[in-house]
């Protein structure tokens, strides 16, 4: 059935009444090994509800993404040499990204959210927007990486003050615990290792990625103790934050000054 | 829950023990108008539901495709101007069509099928297949336009000898009946004219899209006529034509040779 | 002797009193096996016989071309394998066009087609004349190939209702009738098997490019049947052709409006 | 007719046969004003003659090149201000070059002589044969400019003594002799000026070009004096030298080694 | 004078007897604004003398790096639109540690160490290096960020357990500090605001960069409490952590495997 | 201490106050072997001396420069098989010079001068000028070869009338005076062959580089004769010749007009 905010369900004319009206998300995200209890598309799977959960609150259009994201490191996704880690280089990512805002402002989208769920997505798709208004996009665009809006206190209140850090959060507690709340149907909880990981990744990189970068797990740290409890904490959290973004940045019914 | 074939709801690990055993299909489509009728996804969603039928038929994994293709043209899609149509210029297309052959084929996906549903994307992604094998990509790649493998005989058939031709089917009746057979719910029969366009796109190139090149409606012959029985005989036979393809190519259960 | 016509006669201030007011054309041809009966330069020669031609019914000036085409695929050129094609990337046929396109329209030329007699050249073309108008080129481009433009009507005539078809139209028929007509010389008739090719090409890429894919000969269908009588007739026709969608895009004497 | 040193004539099948064993020339040029007195393409057609004749003399082939060439600058071509000069971006120049380079190897030409008119063309086309080799092309390339490696006795004999320098040559007094000897219904000898140029271009590069860094006229020293007989002399004492690096680097009949 | 660990002071002849057995370390920076107190090369500064430091405990070659980093965003270094602040697209950033590192490499040099002192530098070189080794480059390359090497324990030593992290951490009291120990006589100590900042730019990305994003200072906390001996601690602190990354990924005398 | 001159010194805000007013010097050179007597960094300090030198004489900023400069010939440097040789392709240094003069510009540095002291830096620089300016960069951009500026009756002054040339000269008497006159201590006088090189570099292009192309030093004639004293009266004569440069095209103090 149509989705009156998924802007693929629309038809065209559908579309051209809208687009200078509203604001236009965009979910990043990543194919990329989460460990053995997490499917592959974690973190586009997380983007895509964020988008969808923030556009319910304020208004909008969530128009389709891309799956695949840009090429994971070892010290914040277990890097490239884990089999399920499927990643665009750097340039494509970026044109991928140009390529878009300029076509959608073409179109009159004038105001443009990229909700982030991967996070080495972050310098290449910012440069992407850059390299659109270098095109002369006429455009403003924000991206949101969903875990750097959340509120400490939030994330004091969830963990009684004992959140672990984002460092090294991937499968982790908070991945974990947002794909048990989300779907819970594709986390293999009996595969979460009730222990720490033996190798945590090192604070520099090495390329070529040598063996013994990171845990053979594919997990960072760990995701004993996630809970869909936690999960639905963080997701609200999160979603109330991209939300105050939008509204701060856009307006809540979106009139757009530059 | 998890579906088996679909490469996104895996885990890494259980990935890396099928790479190297199972044909890996990747929908391409489009978001492109279709005029009043139509989703601007018809072309992704076509690929999309050949893709996992085959799947089903021959065995594999279907691996996320993306959304976006390659800049429609007034004769094949009724081109850029069109509210609705946000497509990649032919470089990025052809950079993440390499990314992802690249990639899969350093994880052992050895056998790969981009199974096609926008007429304009033929050309940059058989382009990108060419730069990832001149990347030292070490993978077999088919590339597959539904509508080309579909057997005369089958056209005849469905449509007792009177198949218009695949000139200008855009949102016709080809599309239109696809549509109904495979997601009824957002086909908008009401909005299909009785009548064919007014504006037939002339068989040349003229640059930038002047006004008048094509039909307002975006239709470029006409859906009238479309039901949801055509879809289901045209999808069968594509999906049979298809499997054919791959059988042909890649084996029935996987034997490679290059 | 000068040729009047041919730009690459003319010295600086020749072409800068004509460039305003005048339309130019680029003929694009190809450097491609057309079996043992035909030079490698057969699009390329039919390309630049169509523009001089068809500036000689119409006025303007013939641009110097390029001999190179995009990269052949099996199904239309007989593919990559054969000794004797040599072609460019679509990106590099993309950047050629564009700097062409954005060049000659600094200097003033307005309206340019593109006379294509190599069907691979289509999309890189047209996306290099996209490039040039995103440059800011101040102009506009007709892109032709010329066996689409040819009337069904003049086809049927010539070949008293059987032609037959495009499809595999390399190096057959009416290629070898054009080159009869065009440039006698260098037609190898001996080499003309009279029987039809053993091998056609599958509605489908493979790559890499397998062998089996096309008749050994390079051939597609068959040449058997041609003649310069043939080559006459559609060589007419299609200048005919050209010459009307040049006067309709650009006005008989070079009215221009955007 | 056939030409059996000209690539374009030959079929698939000859071009297969003498691949491996003849040394294949390439004439690069431009499309470049040359004063109100020689044609645009004056450096593409003093290439392609010396390609010829050098092929003559030692055997080979000579395939197409291509007639536009980089960027035209004051100090040695005018620049791209004036009407008629139509030139490509070094990355296009050193894509076509790298495309040709690694196709040709691809089927077999292991020896290839970049013959080049255009003097601004030396550094893209030498970094187009750099990067075809790092795309792995198994070639040996040499360019060669025919005005440095005419010696100097022979200008010395030519000019008795009074050679004045290749600095400032363009649409002077060797360029309109050697077309005055090659092509002379081409040169239009009553627009020579009899005095020399008002404007001396400085020595370094201003850019955007401003007025007054060139002659007006486009000749950037003098063509008074040129002859047919001294075009003679300078066409033959380079034919010999370019077919003495040929002998030297490529062997007399094709033993190479690397 | 020469100094035998500056690569750029040596001959072609005493290179090549050292690039096998030496780590040679590669200074990355910015060319940027650090508020009214510090100089716009501070970036570039500290990593060359971390990179002189280095070598001088584990031997090797310091070899140029380049003053420009990658596009200051307001998060991290105040954003593009402060005067002072030049920067490099990620394209040219990549291609520029891509040539460096194949070049290298070709020369011997097979342990290369990128000592990093600009954050928004991190993905484009990191990437940079990918790309070289895409195109064959034998090496081994570490890439060091020195805040994310320093230990924690270190930290909150020197500032009593009450470091306030690195967020925002640009012209700040690490940086400033750094300065004032490293090259006192460029901070303008007079220049350095008593008091904090008064607006904090916020923890996501709004493009086109607006006003009111960062504090017109170009400061992101305060520099205030900066000192030559805090400056010296971190110093000290950093030059062995980075030494120990080098022991370990290189080993002491230069023992490499891959 | 902080140099006024110098921009890296500069503060942000000092660069504010004096980009409009004032010319900007961009100093460009190799890291590129100069046989066995020269450090390799020896166009790059002549480059960064002369951009000094003049921009104390006519006043402006000089900028950081880079070291690395495009890919050395064996005509003019020795070519790329020697080590110490290490350099860019012309795509990075031209995108390197677009992104510099883009980012300058837009800061409002708009009269530019690049200090070249790398022969096969000229083209790729200058193309990265042109590619600024079609990005929409709004600067005046002069490029000065040192040497191609110094007046010929200088030379005849100091050579009494017995100048070499420029060809060849590598490594020879200019520059080894230069650096005499320059940096003495890291010139090695003793490493001076008092005879000349064996081998003189062949007047054409051959790729890949073969051995014996170039004398075994990397020296392309001869450094015997070299002095401080010749070294001190081209410098001079130079930064003189540059200082008229920078006053004619951008006037003594700046009055600049387009």
């Amino acid at each position: 059935m149509t989705d009156r905010t998924r802007l693929r369900d629309l038809t065209g004319p559908e579309i051209a009444a809208r687009a200078a009206n509203e604001v236009l998300f965009l979910p990043l995200g990543s194919i990329e090994q989460h460990g053995p209890h997490l499917p592959v598309d974690t973190d586009t799977h997380i983007a895509e509800r964020f988008a969808e959960a923030v556009c319910a609150r304020v208004g909008g259009l969530v128009a389709p993404g891309y799956a695949y994201g840009s090429r994971s490191r070892p010290i914040s996704g277990g890097g490239e040499r884990f089999p399920g880690t499927v990643s665009l280089s750097a340039a494509t990512h970026s044109a991928l990204v140009s390529d878009l805002v300029v076509n959608y402002a073409r179109h009159g989208h004038r105001r443009i959210v990229l909700v982030n769920g991967h996070f080495e997505n972050t310098a290449p798709a910012v440069e992407g927007v850059d390299l659109a208004l270098e095109r002369g996009a006429d455009a403003r665009v924000s991206m949101v990486n969903w875990w750097e809006v959340i509120g400490a206190d939030t994330l004091d209140r969830i963990f009684a003050g004992d959140f672990p850090g984002w460092e090294a959060e991937h499968a982790g507690i908070v991945e974990t615990s947002l794909m048990m709340h989300l779907d819970p149907g594709r986390v293999h909880a009996d595969a979460i290792s009730p222990t720490t990981v033996a190798i945590t990744p090192p604070p520099y990189t090495v390329l070529p990625e040598r063996p013994g970068l990171v845990d053979p797990s594919g997990v960072l740290r760990t995701a004993h103790g996630s809970s869909a409890a936690i999960g639905e904490a963080i997701f609200e959290g999160a979603v109330e934050a991209i939300a105050a973004v939008v509204r701060a940045e856009f307006g809540a019914a979106g009139g757009v000054e530059r």
